[in-house]
C-alpha cells in the first residue's frame, strides 16, 4: 500500500486523464456483468459455454483453427514455445531483447521450461528480415512482438513479416506472434487481425490492453497445437475451474472497443504530433503506428516531475501518473491511447499542449 | 457443450440438492460484488489494498507470517515443492499416491519442475508415521493432505500430525500442507486453522471448495518463503494484472461460511448415517470426519443410475448428478455437505432415504 507520490496524486485526482480507458476498479467488472443472467452457469475446467463460445468467436476472429483462453499471456507463451521446442526436439527460441519473455518473467522460460533465448537484434530497432536469416536453423522458434511496445511500440512493414514468414516456413521454424497489441496495430497495416495471423504458426492476444478487459489471453494456432496447450495450461496451474469473471469481460469490452483501434491510432497521432511540437519533448516513434507511444524528456525525471505536477494541477488534464529514468538525464512515460481521450474538450486539450511547451521553455530554456 | 445425461438433467431440475452451496453460476460472483462500490481499486501484479488486505487477513488466520493470492492450487503447491527442493539442492519429495499432484495435473511437478514423487503409503490408506520415518532423509518434503480427498476425506489422528511435524523437523524434512479442505476438518479436529498449520513449514488453502468462492488458492508461510514464491507466480504466468474477482468473493464467502464448518460436518455425519442405513449402500469413511464423504455401491454404475434417477424424479431431491465406476460391479460419488443441506424440509429427506432403500431392496433383493 504505497503512498502516491506528487505526480500520481495529481493524475489521480484530474478532471480528464489523456490517455487509457479509465481507472481500473472494480466497477469495470460490474459493468460487463450488468446485464448477465444470474443463472449462467460457470465455465468448469475449460469446458462449458461461456468458454467454449468466446474460444470459438476468438478463432474465427484470429482467422485459427482453434483458440484457448489462458488467465495471463505470460502462460500462453511459454506453453507456445515450450511445444514448438518440443516438436523439434530443440530447446531454443528467438526473440527480441526487451521481450516480455526476456524483461517481464523473471527467466520463467528458462525456470521452468530449461528453454535458452537468442536475441534477435539490438535493444532499440525492430526485428528485420536479415536478423531471422542470421539465425542459421538451430533454433525451434521465432517470437514476433507487433508493435514492439519497449521501444513505443514500433513495427516492421508488412513485407517484412511477409518474408519473415515465408523464410521461418522454408527453414522449419515455428513462427509466434506476441500480440498483446495486435488489434491496435491493424488500422495501420490496413489489415484485418486474420491477415496477420495467417503469416504466424501461433499467436498470442491480450484481453486488457487496447480491449480493456479485467486480464486474460488468448492462444490460437491449429487443432493439434491447441489440444496440446490444454494440458500445460493444467500443468502451469491455469486451468482453473472458473475463469469466467475474465471470460465474460473480455467479451463484453471485445464487443465494445474492437472496432474502435482505428479511432484510437488517429488520436494517437494526433497527441504525438502535439508532444513533439512542445521543447524538449519528442515521442517515439515520431509519428505512432498504433495506439501506442513513447513521450520522451531530454531532461531528468527530477527535472520533469515538477512541471508535470504544475501542468496537471493547472489544467485539470492528466497526461502522466509517472515518468521513469531512462539514461542519465533523460525520462519517458508510455502513452495508450484509448476511451478517456475524447472526453477532453478540445480547446481545452490545445490550452494544455501551449501550456506545456511554455512551461518546457520556462525550465529549460530554448 | 456435452449434452445432459438422464442423472445429470433430473439432478440440475430437482428442486432440492442434497450437498455443496449450490449452483456454480454467474449469480455466485454478483451477490459478492453486490455491495462493492465500483471506485474500489483493482490488485495491480500482486500490489494494492484488496490482494494485501486479504493476504494479511488470511496470515493471521492461519498463524502464518505472510500469505501469497494464487489463482489455482496446481501452481500455489508446485511452487512450495520446488522452493523446498531448490532450498535442499534435492528434486524428490513425497505425497500420497492419490495426491491432487500425481492424478490431476498432469505431471506438472515433474515436466516444469523435474521433481520426481515417492509415493507414501497404499492408495486405500492415510499417511500414518511410519509411511514417513521409512522415507529416510532423501526427500526435500512431505506433502500431506487433510482430508485425504480420493479415499473420502479420510484423516490421520492429530497425534499423528504431531509425530510427523517433529519427525520432519529433526531430519530437515520439510513439511506442506494440501489444506484444499483445511478449514472442513478443524471441527473433527477440534483445533483452529492455525493450530494446524503451526505443525507445517507451508501451507495450501483453497478458497472455492468449503468456502465456496469462484477460484484461487492461499500459500502461506515465513517471509522469505512467501517472497519467493511471488517471483515464482510470475514465472507460472499467475501474477496476474487484476485478481480481485477471486479475491473479493473468496473474502465474502470466508466471511460468510468460515465459522459454518462444524455446521456442515454434523450434517455430513447425519446423512452419512442414513445412506448407510440403505441396502447396498456404504459410505467411506463410515463416520465422516470432515463435510464430505464417499458414497459407495455395491453394484455398477449401469445399475445405480436408474434407481438414483427414479428417485430424483419421486422426489425432488437431487442426491448426487454422477456415478462414477470404481472396481468393476461397484461405483461411488463424492458429498460436500454445504448450504444447500438446510433449505430442505426434514421431513421429506427422511422420505428420500427410505425411498431409496426401498429401490435397492427392490433392484438388488436383500
Amino acid at each position: 500500500m504505497t503512498e502516491l507520490n506528487g505526480l500520481q496524486a495529481v493524475f489521480k485526482q484530474s478532471t480528464y486523464q489523456l490517455a487509457n480507458h479509465g481507472t481500473r476498479n472494480i466497477g469495470v467488472l460490474k459493468k460487463a456483468f450488468e446485464a448477465m443472467a444470474d443463472e449462467k452457469e460457470s465455465d468448469i475446467y475449460g469446458t462449458g459455454q461461456v468458454i467454449e463460445s468466446f474460444q470459438q468467436k476468438m478463432a474465427a476472429f484470429l482467422g485459427k483453427e482453434a483458440a484457448v483462453f489462458f488467465p495471463s499471456g505470460t502462460m500462453a507463451q511459454q506453453i507456445a514455445l515450450r511445444m514448438w521446442c518440443d516438436e523439434k526436439g530443440l530447446k531454443t527460441v528467438a526473440y527480441h531483447p526487451l521481450s516480455h519473455l526476456e524483461i517481464h518473467e523473471e527467466d520463467g522460460l528458462k525456470e521452468l521450461h530449461g528453454i535458452e533465448a537468442v536475441h534477435l537484434t539490438s535493444w532499440d530497432r525492430v526485428v528485420e528480415l536479415q536478423d531471422v536469416t542470421e539465425l542459421g536453423d538451430e533454433v525451434a522458434a521465432v517470437l514476433l512482438e507487433l508493435p514492439q511496445r519497449e521501444i513505443g511500440g514500433q513495427l516492421p512493414s508488412f513485407e517484412t513479416l511477409e518474408q519473415i514468414s515465408s523464410y521461418c516456413r522454408k527453414h522449419n521454424i515455428k513462427l509466434h506472434l506476441d500480440g498483446a497489441r495486435l488489434l491496435e496495430v491493424t488500422p495501420y497495416y490496413e489489415k484485418s487481425a486474420a491477415e496477420i495471423c495467417a503469416l504466424f504458426d501461433s499467436v498470442y492476444v491480450s484481453l486488457y490492453k487496447g480491449i480493456g478487459g479485467i486480464a486474460g489471453a488468448i492462444l490460437a494456432g491449429d487443432e493439434a497445437f491447441t489440444q496440446q496447450s490444454k494440458v500445460w495450461k493444467r500443468r502451469h496451474g491455469g486451468d482453473l475451474i472458473s475463469l469466467y469473471p475474465y471470460i465474460v469481460s473480455a467479451d463484453y469490452y471485445f464487443n465494445e472497443r474492437s472496432e474502435k483501434m482505428g479511432h484510437y491510432y488517429e488520436s494517437a497521432k494526433r497527441v504525438a504530433e502535439w508532444f513533439n511540437s512542445c521543447t524538449g519533448i519528442s515521442t517515439l516513434p515520431k509519428v505512432p503506428v498504433s495506439n501506442m507511444f513513447h513521450v520522451q524528456f531530454a531532461h531528468s525525471k527530477e527535472e520533469v516531475e515538477p512541471v508535470l505536477v504544475e501542468l496537471g494541477q493547472e489544467t485539470g488534464i492528466g497526461i502522466t501518473g509517472y515518468v521513469k529514468e531512462r539514461n542519465s538525464g533523460s525520462c519517458y512515460f508510455e502513452v495508450h491511447m484509448g476511451d478517456q481521450y475524447e472526453e477532453i474538450p478540445e480547446d481545452l486539450l490545445k490550452e494544455t499542449f501551449e501550456r506545456l511547451d511554455q512551461k518546457m521553455r520556462q525550465s529549460f530554456g530554448d
